[in-house]
C-alpha cells in the first residue's frame, strides 16, 4: 500500500475573543488539514495547529511521504527524522526545522496513517492503538475569561467565570471544569475558582492553568489556598525546576503541558520530580502512537495522564477521542476547546457532545469525513483572513494598547 | 469479534546437555502452547516457557478470556488485571498468583490476539506494532558450555567453544556471538571470550552473561580485562544497586535481563543507573505490546534495547521476529536459543536462519500454522517425560553429584 497524494490545506474557524496568558484569541482559529491518498483509493485525514511554518515542514516533508506506506509508522517516521535531522538540513542549506514543528508533522502523519490503516482494516482507529477500553470519552469544560463577542456573554469576573460554567454545563453535561488563568491577578482567579466550587460542590473535579505566569512564591502562596478547591494545579510555574520546587510546598497534584513536553523532558522529570500527571497532546507529542508510549511511561513512573487542547475541529476531536478511547490509565476528562467553536469541516457538522462525553466515532479509521465545500469555505476564510500564524498579543493590544506578553507576570 | 476457545497444550522439545549458571539443561524443555479460537473462525497461537504453575494461571484466565475481543487488547488485559489483583484472590481464597507468572500470560494472549488481529486485517503482526522497519531481523550465535550429547559436540574448554562458534557460524551465518557463562571460573571464561576475539576478529561482535554469579569486585577485575574484548557484558553481578557500582568501574556497556526485568523496575534502573541496555523477552515484559512500550522508556532514557532468549520453538521465533522487525530501536542482534532445538510443532517444520537473519514471516498475523500431529508428538513427550518445570539442578546433580546452585559463586 503506498502514499501517492498528500494535500495540505490550511483553515481558519471563527473564535471567540477568550482571554489567556498570552493575550487574547484572534476572530480566527487556525488549523492545517492534511490528506493523504493511497494508490488503492483509501483516504486518510488529519489536523494540526496551523501556521505558514508547520506548513512549510509539512511542505517539506512531501517527498519522504509519498510512495510510503502508511502501515509502516516508524518506517516512515525514521526517514522524516533522517531527511529533517539538522546535519543533512544544514548540508542542504534548508530551514533549520525545530523539533516543536517536526512534532506536529509527526503527529499529521501518524494520525492520517492511522486513518488510512483503519480503513484497511475495517476497524477504528482506537483498535490499532492497544484496542478501545472505552467507548464514552470525558472531557472537561474549558472555562475562558472572555470579552462579549460570539459565543456566551462576557465572563471577566467570578460571577461571569460561575455562569458560562452552568451555561457550557447544562448544554453538554461536563462533570468537571477548568478554568484557564494567567489573566487577572491571582486574588481574583482564585476568588473564581472558589465561587465555582460554591456553586457545583465538591463533586465536580476543577483544575486551573494559570500558563506558567507566577513566581515559585506566588505559586505557593495561592496553591495552599486551591489545596481543598482544586482537582489539579496546572503549570504554576516555568520550568520543571520551579514546579518541582512548588511541588514540595502545596499539597495538589501538579499537571503540565509547559514544563515537560516531549520524550528528551522525561529525564528530568523524573531527575527533578516536577509534576504528578502529564497532559498529553497527540498534535505536540508527535501523534497517537507516542501519546501511547507517553501514557505508558507515565503508568510505570506513578504519573497520571491527561489531555491538553487548542482550539481544534471535528478531525482532531476524533482523533483525541480515539486516544482517549484506547488508553488505559486516562486519570483524567480531556480538555477540549470545541464547544468554543461553530463552524465544521467534517460531513454531519459539528460533532455531539453528551453527558461530557464523546462517543467513539464508529466507522473505521477515525470515523470521520471531510465536507469538502465546508473545507473550501474554511481555507477561503484562511486566506481572507490574513493571519499566517497565532499570536495572541497585537489582539489584546487592540484592546488594552501597549499590553505585552510576560513570561512572569504575578 | 469473540474468543469462543481457548487451548492450553503444555509440549517438550528435545534439548542438548548445557550447562548454564542454574545447572544443566534436562532433556527436554518445556513449552506451552495457548490456541485462541474466535466465533468468526480465526485461530491465534502463542507459546510462553513451560511449567504447571503457568498452565494453572493460563487455565484460571480462561473465563476471562472467553467472550473477550481479540482486539481490544488493553480492555482484555485490564480484565485480567482485575482477576489477578491480589486482593480479589485471597478473597476468593485461590492461588496467590504473582506477577512473574501473570505476565506469562498475558505475554501468551497479547500475542495470540494479535496474531488474530493481523489475520482479521490481512497484515502481518508487526504490522501492528507500529510497522515494519526491517524484512530481516538479525539473531545472535549463542554459545553455551556443553557435555557430549543431542546437537554438536561437547564444548567444555576455549577450543570446544571456538569450534562450536565457528560451526554455528558456518551453518546460521551468524555476525554476533553470545556465551553464556557463570559455568567455570572467570579466567577460564575470559580465555574462551578471548579466544572468541582471536578466531573472530574485532568484526563480530561478542556479548557474555555470567548470569550475576559474581560479585561486584569479581565483575570489576574480570570487566576491565574484557573492556576491549565485548560488544556487552550482560549482568555480572546480582541486582541493580551492584550493576550500577560495576557500570561506574568497567568501561563496557552493561546489559541485563537480570536487574531490570519489569516496568516496575525502571524507576530503580533510572535512579540507580544500573545498564546501558535492556533485554526485552516479550515472555517476560508482557507481551509484544509492553516489549514495543520497554523500547520507547530505552530510546527516552537514551539505553539500547537487545533480546533475551529462552528454548523455544517457532511460535516464539516468529513473535521475536515481527518484534524485532517493528522495533524501531534495536540496537543489537537478538540473542536465541532455536538453533539449539531441533523438533517443531508448525507446518513446513524447522524456520530458517540465512545469514544470520531470520526474514520476517510473509503470511497474515505470526505467519505461522500448528502442525498438528507435530503437536501431538510433543504433547506426548511432555506427558512422558514427567517434568513439570524447569530445574536445572538435579539434572546437574546427575553429572556432579552434590552440586548446587549459588546465587553469587566468584
Amino acid at each position: 500500500m503506498r502514499i501517492v497524494e498528500m494535500h495540505i490545506t490550511p483553515i481558519a474557524l471563527g473564535d471567540p475573543p477568550l482571554l489567556n496568558a498570552a493575550g487574547l484569541h484572534a476572530p480566527y482559529a487556525l488549523r492545517t488539514v492534511v490528506e493523504l491518498v493511497t494508490a488503492c483509493g483509501l483516504t486518510g485525514l488529519a489536523e494540526v495547529p496551523g501556521s505558514a511554518a508547520v506548513d512549510a515542514v509539512l511542505e517539506e516533508s512531501r517527498a519522504v511521504v509519498l510512495g510510503a506506506d502508511p502501515r509502516n509508522w516508524h518506517a516512515l517516521k525514521g526517514a522524516l527524522e533522517g531527511h529533517f535531522k539538522p546535519e543533512s538540513s544544514t548540508a542542504r542549506g534548508d530551514t533549520p526545522w525545530d523539533q516543536r514543528k517536526i512534532v506536529q508533522v509527526f503527529s499529521a502523519l501518524d494520525v492520517a496513517c492511522l486513518d488510512i490503516a483503519g480503513k484497511a482494516y475495517g476497524v477504528p482507529v482506537a483498535n490499532l492503538l492497544g484496542g478501545i477500553v472505552r467507548e464514552r470519552v470525558p472531557y472537561s469544560a474549558y472555562l475562558f475569561y472572555k470579552y462579549e463577542g460570539a459565543r456566551q456573554r462576557a465572563a471577566l469576573d467570578p460571577e461571569g467565570i460561575v455562569a458560562q460554567a452552568q451555561a457550557m454545563v447544562a448544554e453538554f453535561g461536563f462533570r468537571s471544569i477548568k478554568l484557564k488563568g494567567g489573566v487577572f491577578e491571582p486574588e481574583q482567579e482564585v476568588a473564581a475558582l472558589k465561587a465555582l466550587r460554591s456553586a457545583f460542590g465538591p463533586e465536580v473535579p476543577i483544575r486551573y492553568d494559570p500558563n506558567a505566569l507566577w513566581t515559585v512564591e506566588t505559586s505557593i502562596r495561592w496553591g495552599k489556598e486551591l489545596e481543598s478547591v482544586l482537582e489539579y494545579f496546572e503549570d504554576p510555574a516555568r520550568g520543571q525546576a520551579a514546579m518541582a520546587e512548588v511541588r514540595r510546598s502545596v499539597k495538589l497534584p501538579l499537571a503540565t503541558n509547559m514544563c515537560t513536553t516531549s520524550f528528551a523532558d522525561l529525564p528530568g522529570s523524573v531527575r527533578l520530580g516536577s509534576e504528578d500527571i502529564i497532559l498529553t497532546d497527540h498534535h505536540y507529542w508527535g501523534g497517537l502512537h507516542s501519546s501511547m508510549e507517553l501514557a505508558s511511561f507515565c503508568r510505570s513512573f506513578g504519573l497520571g495522564v491527561s489531555m491538553h487542547s487548542n482550539n481544534h475541529g471535528g478531525i482532531s476531536l476524533a482523533a483525541m477521542t480515539h486516544l482517549g478511547a484506547a488508553m488505559p490509565n486516562l486519570s483524567y476528562a480531556l480538555d477540549t476547546h470545541y464547544p468554543w467553536q461553530w463552524e465544521e469541516i467534517i460531513v454531519g457538522g459539528r460533532m455531539k457532545i453528551e453527558d461530557g462525553c464523546v462517543t467513539l466515532p464508529q466507522g473505521p479509521g477515525l470515523g470521520v469525513e471531510l465536507d469538502r465545500s465546508a473545507l473550501e469555505r474554511a481555507h477561503q476564510n484562511y486566506l481572507r483572513c490574513g493571519f499566517k500564524e497565532r499570536d495572541d498579543e497585537p489582539e489584546m493590544q487592540k484592546k488594552v494598547p501597549g499590553w505585552k506578553f510576560k513570561a512572569t507576570r504575578w
